[in-house]
């Protein structure tokens, strides 16, 4: 159990309208989480103070060495008023396992958990409440020691953030356009692609770029060894339903192993859906496109949740699936997960976790 | 030309007794070089200030996406008085090149160039004379918008930090062990390992860790694609003297271009000694090592300028180098190098630019 010290904001902002369309990402609430570490002391002064900037030396490793590691997952307010968090032992679990390889000193799970509900409780008003409108949570640590040289730092700053969004693509459950990437690599085996950190999304950002550029929203990865195997998009898991088989990439070390792709696994095992995780070529893909057996593509991930994919682009061919439309099994995951997220059906997976 | 605002410090530090070595990283002189981008705007607001912390959004991109870079080089004093720089041309050539694949603005290399001269000069008391030692100058730049959402930052903050250093390694010009490593995986080609940037070095620090633990200095990285062809050291380049050629890996766009490293094959070349850039495979090394072949091996960068390597160690295998000595070839390296840095040698490549 932590002792969380409390300190109040003062001037508290305005909470933003919450029947307004919120973009992701760039409002915050009023508090912060925060706890400091230091070798021999271990991680300590939990804290929730008013949200402000902080202040770092310019030799503060992490913004030389990379050495920083995040997670990602929302609060949801269900009709009756509760506050429900969806799988955070999951993202506590993926945090620990970043930490690991990133030598960041691992967080004590219940003191992780005690400390996200203590900081959403907080700043539970500044939950929105309309459809697609969620609290996201950004828990996240930092190297901190002023050093230059590469080493595992002996200091860090644990942070949990807050910051209202609307749904992450305001048109809707659209399908989106996603461009199969041939020139970058994202992660190998043996590197950090499986940790939540910075340096995979920074060498993500310039193959965004050349996507963006050619109309795609998103980027899907292959494998940086045969450059051939599916990996998954740039902030989700990928799902392919082939010939009635539901197929996605197995976790492989390179690839993040999304909660929400684990979810969706369950779902499909549980309605008796066929899943297979394994390796996916992107010809297997491309074949499936061209003879029609490709019934349905999906991404996972926590800011979408569920993103139909309306087209695939690899190299000169542009894959149509679905006729741009949104499949069953796509559209039954996005109802079922942000159903049981939300409260509006039954938590019948014993997925979440209520804020009290 | 950039018009350089400075603010002066009104309280300075002790400058550190320059006949005590210094520890690596650890010590700042009295004012900093910065400089703030903004879309639209461009580079803006040159200013040497105080050396102090600065103050950024928890949500700052630099802490969730790793869109940082960052570059290496000293100043030395020559016993006439002069502070020269070392091909800082290439340094800032390198860094734009860095920029380019991180998605990060380009800066203007005279201005570069001039703000390192100008905060150096500015600190020009710092630069400590003991043989061995010199003013190492860390430029960087680190992504400051205040979002959540994988994208490049619409605003950056470019400094250049100062700090008297040491030998690098205390104990002189000692071979270092070096542990070839076969489990992690540094960077792969298509990804970012030809940039100077942190995530690179975070997924380092795990091999790093075991091989300290095994009494050994530096890692040694094999290719991400096949594991056996020799890529380089955590924070140096690598070269192996065989059978009478110079051999090094070659540029292949998972490696970092060594500023050391194409000076070291331009003086080998001057001298007559045959230089190949290429695929090396750890067998060759593991075989030559084992037939008497292999002469000489050893690293070249910035912090440490030449280490020769006495021991390096594949599995179960050790490779022992030289009897654990110094080769010549290593030990002309230096001498010419240093010497060239340092003024105590005639600049016969035109390497070194003065500040003043
Ligand atoms: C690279 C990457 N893959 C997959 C995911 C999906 O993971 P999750 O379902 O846990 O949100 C994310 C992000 O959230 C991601 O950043
Ligand atoms: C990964 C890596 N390789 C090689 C080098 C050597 O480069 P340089 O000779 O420019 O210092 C460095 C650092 O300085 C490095 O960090």
């Amino acid at each position: 159990m932590l002792d969380i010290r409390v300190e109040k904001t003062t001037s508290p902002k305005p909470i933003p309208d919450k029947d307004n369309p919120l973009v992701f990402g760039t409002i915050f609430t009023d508090h912060m989480f925060v706890m400091d570490y230091e070798e021999g002391k271990g991680w300590y002064d939990p804290r929730i103070v008013p949200y402000a900037p902080i202040s770092l030396e310019p030799s503060a490793m992490v913004f030389h060495y990379g050495q920083e590691m995040f997670e990602g997952l929302k609060a949801y307010k269900t009709e009756d008023g509760r506050t429900l968090l969806f799988r955070p032992d999951k993202n506590i679990e993926r945090a620990n396992n970043s930490n690991r390889r990133l030598c960041i000193p691992e967080l004590n799970p219940e003191d992780f958990l005690q400390a996200i509900k203590a900081v959403v409780k907080m700043d539970e008003a500044w939950i929105p409440t309309k459809e697609g409108t969620s609290l996201y949570i950004r828990p996240f640590v930092i190297a901190t020691d002023p050093f230059l040289g590469v080493r595992p730092s002996n200091t860090y700053k644990f942070m949990i953030i807050l910051s209202p969004v609307g749904a992450y693509y305001p048109e809707g459950l659209n399908p989106v356009k996603i461009w199969i990437e041939d020139e970058y690599v994202r992660a190998v085996k043996g590197g950090i692609g499986e940790a939540k950190t910075g340096g995979n999304y920074v060498a993500s950002l310039a193959s965004q770029v050349k996507a963006h550029d050619e109309g795609y929203s998103q980027v899907l990865w292959l494998d940086g060894v045969h450059r051939k195997y599916i990996e998954e998009v740039g902030a989700m898991n990928i799902f392919f339903k082939i010939n009635g088989t539901v197929v996605t990439p197995k976790l492989n070390g390179s690839i993040l192993p999304g909660v929400t792709r684990n979810s969706c696994i369950a779902l499909c095992r549980e309605w008796g859906l066929p899943v297979e995780e394994r390796q996916i070529s992107v010809d297997e893909i491309l074949e499936a496109a061209k003879s029609g057996a490709m019934e349905e593509v999906w991404g996972t991930g926590t800011a979408a949740v569920i993103s139909p994919v309306g087209a695939l682009r690899f190299e000169e061919e542009v894959m149509q699936i679905q006729d741009g439309g949104i499949g069953p099994v796509s559209h039954k995951l996005y109802d079922t997960v942000t159903g049981i997220q939300t409260g509006k059906i039954d938590d019948f997976m014993n997925w979440t976790v209520e804020v009290r």
